[in-house]
């Protein structure tokens, strides 16, 4: 029988730390005099106290650590568990949303995905905002912790390949993660605190510097502003990209960085494919804009730069609305949001790792055909990629191409246009952001989508943030057979 | 040094034979009292005479038969020079194409893609129509004979599998090639004419039946009538849904079945799983028709059966408009053109084998997530599955989707809307027939498109036909090297 309980514990933990974090927005309400303070105060006493009991009740059993199976069912746990209580304060407080609703905000938060189903961003409370923001870079710490500790164990999608780097010796998986933890809390939160401090130096006001350091570092994209990152002024944007561009970056290169080693970043493939890709997108958007829509330059290189990187990074700050800017942006950005980030970064989808080795797994392919005898071993990062990795790899990438496709289905039975399911399906599983349709509110915001829709969508978005694999393996009945 | 003269011996006795066949139009014309027979006249001539010499030069060198890289060079040469010659008569004759059109015409046709640039197909000299068929006939039977032979040999996107099945001794590969030639043509010769008299026997016109005996059989999907199948009646459209079911079963199972065994056909996964598919997807599409948009039952079930079944085999005929059903069937036409038939049929796009492989890696690598040391060998049907055969299937499969997603930009990039430009994309690799969007004239033709998306649509074409990779593998340096 599966023990859950040290599972039970963990969450618990995390729960209850929930339930202490909805103190923040319930002291900025309160300073500003807000009465939806209230809201917080219910929410984070029924969060706190469900999650101290459950971690009380489940204390015992924690000493083993936590197995193969047990890491499955935390990961999964974690982000079905943490977006139903932070949900409460959405239903209870200032939008008054529906459950659906507030389920698919608080989903669309911890997922970093950040479309909302709220008109009205700029009148919600203070506290409501921040909450949302602060859901979005919980959800980025998060996910990078488990991308760094918990997939290269469980063999995810060829995460496997990451299992020795950087930490060499693999012991338990929960002391390390602590300590890992620690090391990624400060390196998050200073560049968070940098990020704010950069916005506030030109000219943001603190409370708006503090939300989009909040949602950029994390590729979440929540704003406080319906027109999101549109109004602010050109320094604001580049201060974003650079933050964007930091938050899908690999960590584990910052964690090295953070002990003086400069090569690993200098070095890594991704980073610089990334960086590489990146530009040819810019490139092609802006030159799109300039020449064939003959805007003026200075203007368009801005929010090309800020839009392209805020896709590719699955950030989903807009700046103007870049889905009318024509099919060829249209289509560049459709892609760059299939790429996603760096591995062990907050980025989501597929992952720049993954293309690397499909492009190289194809050409090992083609090689293959005219030298059959041949071995052709595949090689990254001067390491030698294990068949089982580029197996994981390539699988992943199907079963992503099927999720998405199943997804833009379901979608359409709703009766959401082809263009909305299409681009609701790919920001749901690659946690992006926009979604663009004749549905969508003017906005931007999902709230007119009929329920089922929603609840798709949040389905989507839990599966892509997890990497699908680590879901599905779930409903297997031999992961509960023994 | 690669000795390019058994190619040359083979591609111009292909030549010549089309030349050849030029009379078959011409013939038509003369009798019908219209004076575009000369086009024919002339382009015969030209072609036969560039074929035979062409054979003639390279005669003395093909005794060895052919090795692997001359396959390569072999397929992809036919389809590059062929299309060419086929495109004259478009050029000198009635429609009078421009040379662009005529090639996108000609390769559409001898891909079976049925995508075409000409508005105003009833009104045409028959000879025309007649010779665009054949083209779609053509190309069919030699897209059979190179995936039972070549593809295998060739070993591309995993159709290694199929190499002993059948034909267990391996040897040369051109003798074989016409012991197998014969047999299919007779099989597919008896079909066609299966079809026409169905037609005939059911009240289509002599001419019209024998059209669409050639479009349906060989998935292609040129009618002579710019509303496609849509004013033919109901028998006429079960018909033809049983003439493109068939031309997308695996032709090895017709040769067995020719040879009396029932068995194989029967048992075959592949053929169950088509079957199946195209079921859930004509049940999706119907309960969309009827129920959502209170359609009568009747006609509701013999367009969706037809519009199911053909854009599924990826023959591209039409009856009505699907593209404005709405969201779902939208949805599930475009998928069910991504699956395609099945393998050695006349239908393309990945194929349903391919897809029954991938499931299986997937199932496979998540229980390989719980039981790491446990060895999961993947079986179908009954054999083992070797690694080498799942890689270059999974392998394929990605290069497939990239390459898609570089068609769809490349098309945006001439001005195409996303809808056109995605749907062309899809069209063109999957070599469907159908483009969708504001770019396309009211009968369904792109002779409004841009050249350069007529040129781009064409290269889609000749790669989706020959899967990808045997195409590709003539641009590695290492090809060309020794
Ligand atoms: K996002
Ligand atoms: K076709």
């Amino acid at each position: 029988m599966l023990d859950l309980r040290p599972v039970g514990y963990v969450i618990g933990l995390l729960t209850a730390t929930l339930g202490a974090l909805m103190l923040l927005p319930l002291a900025v309400d309160l300073l500003a005099g807000s009465a939806n303070w209230r809201a917080f105060a219910g929410a984070a006493a029924i969060t706190f106290c469900c999650g101290l009991f459950t971690a009380i009740a489940c204390r015992n059993a924690i000493s083993g650590g936590l197995d193969l199976r047990q890491s499955f069912v935390l990961t999964t746990g974690v982000w079905v568990v943490l977006p139903l209580f932070a949900a409460l304060p959405f239903v209870t407080g200032a939008p008054g949303l529906s459950g659906t609703d507030a389920v698919f905000e608080a989903m669309s938060g911890l997922t970093t995905t950040g479309t909302t189903v709220i008109t009205g961003l700029d009148a919600l409370p203070m506290g409501i905002n921040l909450w949302r923001a602060m859901l979005n870079w919980l959800g980025g710490l998060g996910i990078v912790i488990v991308a760094l500790i918990f997939l290269p164990v469980m063999k995810v999608g060829g995460m496997q390949f990451f299992r020795t780097e950087g930490f060499d010796t693999l012991g338990k998986v929960l002391p390390r993660a602590l300590d890992i933890s620690k090391a990624l809390l400060s390196i998050y939160l200073v560049m968070t605190l940098g990020c704010a401090l950069a916005y506030r130096a030109f000219g943001m006001e603190t409370f708006e510097a503090v939300i989009h350091a909040l949602s950029a570092l994390s590729t979440g994209g929540f704003s406080n502003r319906d027109t999101s990152f549109t109004e602010f002024a050109v320094p604001l944007h580049y201060i974003t990209v650079v933050a964007m561009i930091l938050s899908t970056l690999p960590f584990i290169r910052f964690i090295q960085l953070f002990r003086g080693e400069v090569k690993p970043l200098w070095q890594d493939l991704q980073v610089r494919a990334y960086l590489r890709w990146t530009l040819y997108a810019i490139i092609m958007v802006l030159a799109w804009r300039v020449i064939r829509d003959a805007q003026p330059f200075w203007p368009a290189l801005h929010q090309s730069v800020f839009n392209v990187v805020s896709i590719f990074s699955g950030t989903g700050l807009l700046s103007g609305d870049p889905g009318q800017w024509g099919p060829l942006p249209f289509m560049v950005l459709l892609i760059v949001g299939f790429i996603g980030g760096c591995t062990s970064s907050t980025g989501c989808s597929v992952k720049v790792f993954r293309y690397l080795i499909m492009f190289r797994a194809i050409t090992t392919q083609i090689r293959r055909l005219l030298q059959p005898a041949a071995v052709h071993p595949l090689r990254l990062q001067g390491r030698r990629v294990e068949q089982e990795v580029i197996s994981s790899v390539i699988v992943f990438f199907t079963l992503f191409i099927a999720t998405f496709a199943v997804l833009a289905i379901a979608l359409s039975m709703t009766g959401l246009q082809p263009r909305t399911a299409l681009t609701a399906a790919w920001t749901a599983i690659a946690d992006i952001g926009p979604v663009w349709g004749p549905e969508v509110g003017p906005t931007g915001a999902v709230g007119g989508f009929p329920d089922p829709a929603k609840w798709i969508m949040t389905i989507g978005m839990l599966l892509g943030r997890l990497e699908l694999v680590s879901v599905y393996v779930l409903f297997t009945i031999r992961f509960w057979a023994r």
